[in-house]
């Protein structure tokens, strides 16, 4: 958190506290651009496991938007799936992952 | 939609026309295991890429989520743009593809 704060400003920490008071967050997690977890509020080894997979995923859905067609751009990418939730919102610097519990 | 009903019974019918009866739907697509739009409400050729990418895409994020918990499945995958909203509902013989406008 005290990376975030001091490479992202203020507006970054506000906006992971308050995404991590909803109580059916298991986790935040914010990449950048090569790849690697930022900061994280779950433990490493699962922050780098799912920055690595779902980093990748959102380029790909960028990119087959892109080839659908080339002046849309993707917002959000969200994966159900039986035990949890995922969300990744990208952007050109970094990405926010979202780890949430099935409700 | 008569190769849906007569391939995959009343029930694909009923549901592709469900779904299609929302207002906020563009079109549906059932791709088959090989990556075919097997039916859809689209025309050819935008089934055809849609198809193409998004069976990719949820390919890629089943994957995915086996690495991270390997007794995970993917229930649905939805991609957010700019312009549209496209979900994935993954199945072992057939796909189902919804594009939606944005609300």
């Amino acid at each position: 958190m005290e990376i975030a704060h001091n490479f992202m400003g203020p507006g970054a920490t506000n906006t992971m506290t308050r995404i991590n008071e909803n109580g059916n967050v298991v986790g935040t997690i914010i990449v950048n651009c090569e790849g690697f977890p930022e900061t994280t509020t779950l433990d490493s080894l699962t922050a780098a496991t799912y920055s690595n997979h779902l980093r990748t995923l959102s380029l790909h859905a960028s990119n087959a938007l892109k080839e659908i067609d080339v002046t849309d751009e993707l917002v959000v990418l969200r994966l159900v799936s039986k035990k949890t939730e995922a969300v990744v919102a990208p952007d050109s610097e970094f990405h926010i992952i979202v780890v949430m519990r099935k409700h």
